[in-house]
């Protein structure tokens, strides 16, 4: 059934799974005329690979982008830009001593509930390495962004146990680039290093959190009642794998607050809609308010732990496993360009929505 | 453009300001032979209005469900079910004060910014009314849900800053309807009440949280991509009016916890699938495992405040404002019957889709 | 499953049974700040009951519109425009010697299959009358086509055995409305009567055929490949009861041209685009080019004849069935403002979607 | 805008232009655990080049599908399946001529309007070429109607002024495959042969006329209001480049028809639902009705011919143009695959979305 598209004008398709031919995707949508550099795609597309980030998977593919349809001379046609990436590298053997048992709190118990077979593809659609299609359409989606002037910053401020001072936080992409875990602090950046180092030694694994802040965001954009900007943006941030929880503004401790500690007034300066606050984080009622759009998406460690665990074959037969094979540590700072990839493709969709409403205004 | 929406093949569309002549909707997919009790419906909307919630708003319309088309004889065609509740009692002179003027974090700037026009009519499409459309839509598809066995309980955890002890948490639907705050814990019932009481005499509003747990789930409910389960629960849960968080399972705790913690290890016992935690709340991959869902939405509080608040007018006019009229102190028990139905939709529909899938099977 | 929408984003759901209580639809995506003359669309709606047409129905019912949502003070707000005409004088005592019966032709027995039940609601959905709420919504595209000056004329050019003599056709709205059968001969309108007149004297009745001109159309509307607007349009007219074909332009004559004969070559002259002839029917690829949208749909005889014929029970027994109740002779002139309506609602779809695309050029 | 995808649950999504790198598809929806022949489609695919057609185009390409997802082992996974076919040969420069010219009848101008830009690929997405992946997915499609029993056969049955003897008509698919033309009667073939031949030798090109005919087919299928099954295939099968129209059982002849000779009365034989005439060709009321589904859809002739033209550059510059290049003569039997693979596509998802509905019956 299809699940795998997303976006209502501007539409991602992606296909593929991590052990079979290659990955991919299909933009429908996108409009005609924009100029598009595809040596900074790829470029943008090593971001998954943070360079140092320590305890990253061996896999070093080399991720070619290869263009199929929809540019020509570097130009978009307005035809649908569809896109793969080869898989190389596919050590199916990794997995031989996999076959036939479910890993805990992977998706192949649930997979296999669903369609009746256990894929030998390495997690088949249930891969982490999928992202790399959601990043190709993202690109392609920042750059609409780009020209209305709007910018998408992602960043982790949590890894396991160790979180950032929000306090004295300051968003310099420079810097989060510089940083192995694409973290907006130096300081956090070195802590969460050492965390990771550690759950290495133990051949264990960690989680974390990933903050978005969206600026010069336009106002007037989404929908007032299903189709809220959040709901949006909720449903396409929460299908990134791993993601177990996301919020907007105070997010969850806005529960503890009264009204009129939480109202967001308005300062009544020059700028219209600008408030003292942002509370809120820059959706009402569905609908962005020109204030930056601030939310935060909490992931779950990776499942593939070095460490015995129980489990079942699917005959239903209790056995032990203890997964070999390249795992990360810790996925979080690779998650970073998909939480943003997400996002834009979220905003440039319902931008262009908005874009048919003002026609008639 | 078409945000009204909600579903793939079970899908309700909704209509209707607070203020304007009714609330409705039109549910299309639902399948034909199925009895529907209208008197039960009727009553089961009821819930939205808990009987001994304090603070709650005086506006008490009876509202009455008006069956539209879809039902012969109690029984489904199979034809779109349509339905409407008229609003009575529209004292729209509450609102004359509020005229041209913006309540903050409200949605009436985000609104402006988007249509171009401030509507008289109460919040317009952004009021809390429009989710009686969304009760009766959920009833109608918990009747599928229930002919799978499957049952979605909804109940408030917190208010203000008043949380439950999980510790000792007991689910049972006759206290939860008991309680006049929609609370599992007969102690914490109370104590929401006198801080509901007291927000009262102040003035002033509550959020909250509410928790949702899915019982008898069928494994294998969901896609593996875009559209995920959580990532459709996470949409239709955010489409809430005053939303701001979701969370699955351990949710945000999850990020601290390493992978050998978390895991769910499979208990290989006899029923297929068991496990020994279940912190990933039932969804691994985006597909159900089987296991109760489990999640919890954060809701801010009302902003319509009894107390003096900057704003400005739609010129831009800096000016004060204090709300009178009708206004509840805390929304969060009259929305879990909207949670419950929301979940109930998006399970129903999911459950539908994947039945196309097992005929091949 | 969800057959009751039309469109992309201005989108069209309806429900309702002929002898339910009431039909209506929902229209998502209309603009805001639109003017709604509410008489004017009253007025229109009169059309599907053309004073003068001899053997139509008997059933005269009031179609009072009511509208339910989406529109302020004559303007309309952004929301969903909800709308709902009730059934009167359903005499479903006319359908009790039907009960259990098929009737040839109509759509009884595939329902039955569908469905797995019979409604008596006299067709269910799949009554002449589900198409009041196809006018309404029709109209309200309208106002968006006139915005843009584009005017769609419909209007019957054959009846049973008699068609006009398309040579001198002069398309005059103003004779076409005094036509009791919406015919823009006054010659070939005098014989269509006749012609009618003799197939109720039979207990008979007859088809006939629609045309429907496009003028002052925008070029570039339109998609290449899956969502031509030719296709957009053929599935939107072949979905009105009883169509049985459409062509565009040439249409099926256009099989035996040589394309030294068919192809329309441009003039050259000022206006860009102008063709010496236009057998595309003003769309070319799937896209409008700017010549007038040229397009003709057949309709089949109304099946419900006042003559003895073969049919079964839903047990499969064999019987005859001689159909009593309010039949119309000929339907055709009824549909030409249905047919008016599908035309505008895609063409208004498919201008707004264009839209989208031409705020990047 | 994603005119590029067509389907509800089982969704085809295609891509590429005639001179860039590739075509290809994402086929969404396809049930798991079906067995995919991969040579079979790669050798049916063959059938766009019919052997012995004469005054087809010379460019023979090797259509390699590569297969990039969704199939392990000769088996479908449930995941996307994509695939692509590579372009060889693009011979650009046969287009130099035509550059900033646009070709009479062809989509050229059209797409100007639309995009604003003309592509140098050989027509774009506006091309033959692109049918290669509705090919490829419509082969698919056929493996779940063939496990339904479901056969669709497709014919010429008309080229330019050729059109055969209905009356007698057999339908034999080692017949129609043997002939050039894929017509069902030998005589015609021949016939229809000559006349390409003598066009061919003028510089000019034909249209012609397919039938397709469902056999076995399943009652129940489709939906009552917009969605009606005879809507679906409309829009599918005119959205084949070249479609001017589309008739269903008598087509256009049944609006000359009076209602008492019209109707396909029952028989009240043993088969339920079997009729004496098939007059509304298997679809009543939007909803297959068991008897086979007869269609046919006119194309006109190909625009380009090797004879001189009055055209006009995008400046609006009159201009005389002769087109050279590799073209065909008549396009209708190399259409015959794609209109098999429309019809069937359209089908198989009709009948998936059917097997929603049963489960609750």
């Amino acid at each position: 059934m299809p699940g795998n598209s997303i976006g209502r004008v501007l539409r991602l398709t992606t296909f593929g799974e991590s052990h079979g031919p290659a990955v991919g995707g299909v933009l429908e949508g996108f409009p005609s005329s924009i100029h598009i550099n595809k040596e900074n795609i790829q470029e943008r597309l090593k971001r998954r690979y943070p360079e140092s980030l320590p305890g990253k998977t061996s896999r070093n593919e080399e991720d070619q982008i290869e263009w199929l349809s929809g540019i020509e001379d570097n130009c978009s046609t307005g035809g649908p830009i569809a896109f793969l990436v080869k898989n190389h590298n596919t050590r199916s053997s990794d997995y031989k001593n996999l076959e036939d048992v479910f890993r805990p709190s992977h998706a192949d118990y649930s997979n296999y509930m669903k369609y009746g077979l256990q894929v030998k593809s390495g997690g088949g659609r249930s891969s982490g390495r999928e992202t790399v299609a959601r990043i190709v359409g993202g690109e392609l989606a920042r750059l609409l962004l780009i020209a209305s002037d709007i910018c998408v910053f992602a960043y982790v401020i949590r890894i396991g146990m160790t979180g950032i001072n929000r306090e004295k936080l300051q968003i310099d992409q420079a810097i989060i680039d510089k940083s192995p875990v694409y973290c907006p602090s130096e300081v956090s950046s070195i802590e969460m290093m050492d965390e990771i180092i550690r759950a290495k030694k133990n051949n264990d694994t960690l989680g974390g959190v990933i903050e978005i802040v969206v600026k010069n965001m336009v106002p007037g954009i989404g929908e007032p009642v299903f189709g809220k900007l959040n709901a949006e943006l909720g449903k396409a941030l929460l299908s990134i794998p791993s993601a177990k929880g996301i919020e907007f503004g105070l997010g969850f401790s806005s529960a503890t607050y009264p009204g009129s500690q939480y109202n967001d007034q308005f300062t009544g300066g020059k700028q219209s809609g600008l408030t003292k606050t942002n509370h809120d984080g820059g959706i009402q009622g569905g609908i962005s308010n020109g204030n930056d759009i601030v939310l935060r998406i909490a992931f779950k460690p990776l499942p593939s732990i070095g460490i015995t665990q129980n489990t079942i074959t699917s005959s239903g037969i209790a056995k032990e496993i203890k997964i070999k094979g390249r795992h990360d540590v810790c996925a979080v700072p690779r998650i970073v360009p998909v939480a943003e990839a997400m996002a834009s493709l979220v905003l440039a969709d319902q931008i262009i929505l908005q874009g048919i409403h003002k026609q008639f205004l």
